[in-house]
């Protein structure tokens, strides 16, 4: 079993500004990527916002198991169609992690319904993330906490919908807490949310973050066959009702119709 | 306390099909409101796609303490703007009721962030929903099990995110299920999917069917202040801490910026 | 509308221990039921361990709509047989509110199915509580955090179910993180957790924790008759189907049997 | 990865019924476990009530990384210390799939701490399974129904909390709907409940039910160490603090305390 992954980058401040191109000089997608690949059961590449249909193109999402977005200054530049084809791949099976920024994308937004919203603050502070469900795929082989020294601040109350599990919830240095790590099913498609990747700082360095990722990856990855339509409603007519029926009243609809939407 | 209802009716079967002009002569939403003022803790009023702005003008939605949302052939009619302002609405406290095929209503897809997809067949068959909540407060004065004598079948796989509680499951003549009543809580707002309701069946003149949407009427009510901006993600900035914190690291942002969207 | 509500007061560090005396001079439960006691809604008695069948006779639960429990040093000395009561009378829709320590407490385990185990620390610390769910009931009229500036550490891993939603989350001062009001439904019962309340602070003297107290209440608080008996499995024999059957088959049972237990 | 199953057997009915043991010549437990271990990947044996300690033993239990159980005629003889050490083992990590009419075997009564009763009919009427969670685990190679020809009737309410997921919902020839495949988590451990299997019917020779149970013990299955003692509550004292903290205000225990129970 060979998990291929697609590893999706805004690329926007580690090219135009210089503490983020020190700090991820193969940017932040190159950086996870990298991390990934040491896991012989994974296959990560990398696309970005700046490649044709932002890299995510009908066949590489047909070739992706896991996509794992990062994105912050240019969420509005994703383009609708391709928001649209990420949710229908997600319904139709495709695993996918959202990290940090990506709370205010498209497509996470898209997927929960609801106004993402957060309070933040950037100072460089301390932030410790809880592990909340014992033993949780997710959480696999870590500490019952870990910290990462210098990260912004997200704080509560996150406006999102009521996840599966809860795996991790911070504490931060200037007095907040924030819900870190959130599973969601939306079709067939395994969604995990994971709070930590600021841009200044080297989040994406720290081994323990590292781990948790390959981990949302092994997690989120649905082995069945992708669903052709996920959004396929079909009228399964009288002549192939499961129980004997004689049909009564009016209809609008005829036979094998495709009703409305 | 009076709670504010607002029924929102599609209005098209209604005007073009005379079967649906048979069943309902005041048409769904008329009726629904009717049965609605039945109840003295209830002031029900009704707004169709035909009116200006879908009837659902800022005003209108800030008078809107619970939707209720019935449509079917002209889901894609439905402005986008109007459907951002009744998900903020939602998301700000605004209770949301969606009937039948409002399944697939623009609104009830944003707010699932899933397909919402089902089988269906217009036969006329027997549908009994079955309490599998009991007690709960949408279930109120009602039997363990309920019978529609004729109405559309819809059909699992239901493609929707695992809700809050499912309160009815139906069972259909033909041999399928359909999880019927389902809670869900996007920000403040709370939601509630009732699956029966077909056009050409007498379904909204049920009283049972009545004595439901009313229950849900005051479950979805959240008497609290509507969220004024319920997408605001404000920065706190340093000097407002509550905790005494240095500031750390590089910064992209500014104290009190809005940040990126 | 008025809401019977018993607080059942452990009793025994108040009695025993003179700090705790100092603190709460009319005990813990006659604190809580003060407080609940200046809203006219509320109509709050108490009961102890020390109480003939610890206060919860059937005469008792039967005219209480929703039990408040704070216990610590004595969980092991509540009968079974009033457990099984308490435990019932949640399943057949009376409401319950477990407070700190209480999530050691046989009913609270029994409700749970799951450890309930945490870390704790008893150091005086500053607790910040964060609301998680936006104008949720329990949360009504409360800022969006507030402080307790002594209290006892609990800290995640918390063994609970995922609950139905997570309405406060806890900063503590030394590091951790805490659930510290959850919601969840058995039977026809809610249920709520709250965690602040360790006996040598005045976090009950707390309007704040008073508020969220009385605000649950309301929540727990189920209008419909008790279910008279919530383990009820009732035989549906075949002369009653609600289809038209043909039996097929062996039998071990015969018509109208109560089955195996 | 092999994964050691253990399939408990109640055996009663096997034994007195001459129906049952004509249709499960191996009795209900072995006819399970021998369908199982037709996968390379899973290792099962059985035990019966009526061995010693129940078959689960301190060891057996150490070696079981899954828990079938089949109960129904003698619930009430399955001992308290087996129970309790059953449940132990599942919040430290064990997986458990309960069997139809282990719906009130004891164990299961304890992990969901609700009624779990529902009504029941003995007819030997069309079951028919529809998958509700598209491409989940446990419904892996699974059309979107399938029929059990003759089957004990279970219909709502359903006295169980709500799930984490539901997987199936069967329709039933009389006229109900069940909610027949859930999932749950309980500490570290993963929990299924699968409804059908009346033991005078070949419900277990079934290989699409097979195929279920099987998806269903690698869904269960949790690789990582079980947790030593899943019920610890470790004071964290504050000399161990993670963050600077002075002690304040009174104290009830000591460092290192085990606490109150």
């Amino acid at each position: 079993m060979t998990i291929r992954v697609t590893v999706w980058g805004e690329n926007v401040h580690e090219q135009k500004n210089k503490v983020v191109a020190e700090v991820y000089p193969k940017a932040i997608h190159g950086t996870i990527a990298a991390a990934l690949n040491a896991d012989p059961n994974i296959q990560a590449t990398t696309v970005t916002l700046q490649d044709i249909e932002h890299g995510l193109t009908a066949e590489k999402i047909a070739q992706t198991d896991v996509l794992i977005w990062w994105g912050h200054a240019a969420h509005g530049d994703v383009e609708d169609k391709i928001v649209e084809r990420v949710t229908d791949a997600v319904w139709g099976g495709m695993g996918v992690i959202f990290l940090h920024s990506a709370h205010f994308s498209k497509p996470f937004k898209r997927l929960m319904g609801a106004p993402c919203n957060l309070t933040w603050r950037e100072a460089g502070e301390r932030e410790r993330l809880w592990v909340t469900s014992r033993q949780h795929p997710i959480a696999q082989g870590l500490p019952d906490h870990f910290e990462l020294e210098t990260e912004e601040m997200y704080g509560e109350p996150f406006g999102v919908p009521e996840p599966l599990e809860t795996v991790f919830i911070s504490w931060f240095q200037g007095g907040e807490v924030f819900r870190s790590g959130l599973t969601y099913r939306r079709g067939a498609g395994n969604i995990f949310y994971f709070r930590p990747g600021h841009e200044t700082y080297p989040t994406y360095h720290n081994s323990t973050v590292q781990q948790v990722i390959s981990n949302a990856v092994k997690w989120a990855y649905n082995p069945q066959a992708r669903i052709a339509n996920p959004n396929d409603a079909p009228n399964t007519s009288i002549d192939i009702a499961l129980e004997p029926l004689v049909e009564r009243g009016a209809r609008l609809h005829h036979d094998g119709e495709k009703g409305f939407r």
